[in-house]
């Protein structure tokens, strides 16, 4: 029996650490490594020799380390190079795996460790190297192709909903009320904005509008949709994501956005804000509020979905599955069963079809106005967002475990 | 038997409903008066005549509207003209409250409230109006003097300090970190600042530093704290209070209403912004976050303490029992009878004394740095804080009521 290490990568979500869990209970019971080894930063800190084995810690830890938002093994956003270009870290990685007697090595990440996934099965596979590469999905973004949703995605939008409430509920108090923007996360994608539309209050949504970047957004039918509304009911909730752009496929929020990361990836956020100065400006009312959720949404363990949390356990489960049967260069995915009650399967999905590729927020479920949603997208969102588990909501203040630090 | 009336004033918290509940059902219970009327929109609605009987509401929408944050009776924030100027609005006031065989008016609110309060028990004492008035606190701030604390304050230290632990982790996951500031709300005063304090791993607060309004900001001793502290652990974690002064007394983030957007849009942003532009300029480094909570700490019901939410029931039954044995002019306040097990009592104080006044965070809970706290300070705080109702925990998303919509 040989050992095998799991590793995280990309953007923090509130349950990528139960994926680890559940690869590290999986393999416990069926005992198909000897160790479950964690590569600490990622790629990044395996190819420093970052390693720890996960095999010995406690119980107690490796529960508080369940329930723990955020990258409990560290992250990385590194990129590795193009084959063609250089295959010295493809040999430094796969000498430091064998050095550890590694047959299997699982990345939990989005669409950039999913090629990285793709790039080592192919490398391994042609040098003759026995080791399976395995991804599981994690992002809070939904935005990985074939997979009916991410793990990650389901507490995102639950945090998303909630607050919308609640923020609605604090912005009406008063007999003149004003405007109110809430802006998430997403990026090129609508679906975390999206799960906005679960928040009711007696059956009725109460956000107004709700803006995706799949749909151009005018400045001036935005301008003329909130004074319509403000002037019929003296209060307007809006909620917005990061990446709306204009016809011309510019970011809305761009003069706000000072930089980009590593992979090229702008580093958005401020569309709220411009929103609001827009409002302000062109006269409607100066009483207007933007929040801007940021990375809240990634890491609101205390407000979870419980239902996500399994799955992303049982993702990690699977994919321990998966590489005791042999194989290598997939990802697993979700398939949903049944919408009620919701039942999920899963399935594997070769890498390389994942990498590169961004599933976007179907423009069917976006009403003709560009405004607002369909009830499609409620359907598809409310079985992803369940209770609280009990273990957080029992704490006073959560106790929590990471390996990073 | 006559009529009572409750309304809600200034700010929402997220427990200010529960009072209304404690009252009604302490009334329900003692049979004090046959009705229990609400004004909509504090004194400003109650003055157009908008008043419901809440008596005549469901179980079930009474025990949702008592897990509802923000407040549900709506609110105003309207300032009763001086009795030497005018005493019109009093005069109608109280014709109205007599027109509806109300004896008793209960105000629930911050220290403008309990001002109101004064001024309408001492009119109505001195034109022989036999109406009691009594004040119920509440405000996130915890700013009142006299109480130990106030209820809505335990819920938002609930959330920050959960906010904190969850946003340190999260901007905590990679080899290269970077700095990261929260940005409370509070006011003049530390105390929402301070629940930062709370959040600790391995018994240790995340916190480097904290910063609150009682101790005058020196910007140039904060450039050199977090420079040394960023070369010392390659990570800094800030919690500021929005109030922070500098020594001549100005708001830290005044100045920031200098920043334009290539619009000329004032980029109005809090000191959290200021601070994050501030280190950026100094060259410590770029990569640096700050995160306004905003409206959240009011209205964060999901992640509300159970201890507060029972004490804002309690101060209001309090309320009704005191206005039964005749008591007028009045603020219920609470006092801390022992930490472990946490315990607490109810007790009377003149409502002027509460009106116009500050409580501040005890300098003496300060380092003497000024930019951390004293375990005293975590004493203090640690009682208030347990955990989230079940009620809120086991649904899926909550099922909310207000009256005022």
């Amino acid at each position: 029996m040989a050992n095998c290490i799991i590793a995280q990568s990309g953007g923090p979500t509130s349950v990528i650490n139960s994926s680890v869990v559940g690869l590290l209970e999986a393999n416990n019971k069926l005992g198909v490594f000897n160790n479950v080894y964690a590569g600490l930063n990622g790629i990044e800190g395996i190819l420093n020799g970052n390693i720890i084995n996960l095999s010995s810690f406690s119980q107690t830890e490796i529960n508080n380390f369940r329930y723990t938002p955020s990258s409990g093994l560290g992250s990385c956003r590194y990129k590795m190079k193009k084959l063609e270009e250089s295959t010295d870290e493809y040999d430094r990685l796969l000498e430091i795996l064998k050095a550890n007697d590694i047959k299997a090595f699982f990345y939990v990440g989005g669409n950039d460790s999913m090629d990285t996934i793709a790039k080592l099965s192919y490398y391994a596979e042609k040098t003759n190297i026995d080791i399976k590469f395995i991804g599981i999905p994690k992002t809070i973004d939904n935005d990985l192709m074939y997979t009916d949703h991410t793990p990650g995605f389901g507490s995102a939008a639950k945090f998303i909903a909630t607050t919308v409430l609640e923020t609605y509920l604090d912005s009406s108090v008063y007999i003149n009320n004003g405007i109110f923007i809430l802006e998430t996360m997403g990026r090129d994608t609508g679906w975390l904005a999206s799960a906005a539309s679960l928040a009711k209050m007696n059956g009725k949504q109460v956000a107004d509008f709700i803006y995706l970047p799949e749909v151009a957004f005018d400045v001036d039918k935005f301008l003329m949709d909130v004074k319509a509304k403000f002037e019929e009911q003296n209060q307007v909730y809006i909620v917005v994501s990061e990446g709306i752009r204009t016809a011309e496929g510019k970011f809305v929020a761009e003069s706000n956005a000072q930089a980009h990361d590593k992979f090229g990836h702008a580093q958005l956020g401020g569309v709220g804000l411009f929103l609001k100065n827009l409002i302000i400006s062109s006269g409607i009312t100066k009483r207007v509020k933007s929040l801007e959720l940021g990375v809240l949404q990634r890491c609101a363990m205390h407000c979870a979905s419980n239902i996500d949390l399994e799955e992303a356990y049982e993702v990690g489960a699977e994919a321990l599955k998966q590489a005791s049967l042999g194989k290598c260069g997939y990802m697993i995915g979700i398939k949903r069963e049944s919408n009620t009650p919701y039942t999920s399967s899963y399935f594997l999905v070769e890498a390389n079809k994942i990498a590169n590729n961004v599933k976007y927020f179907p423009t069917e479920w976006i009403n003709e106005e560009g405004n607002n949603l369909t009830p499609e997208a409620v359907e598809y969102l409310e079985p992803l967002v369940s209770v609280v588990p009990t273990v957080v909501s029992t704490s006073k203040l959560p106790e929590f475990k990471v390996f990073n630090k």
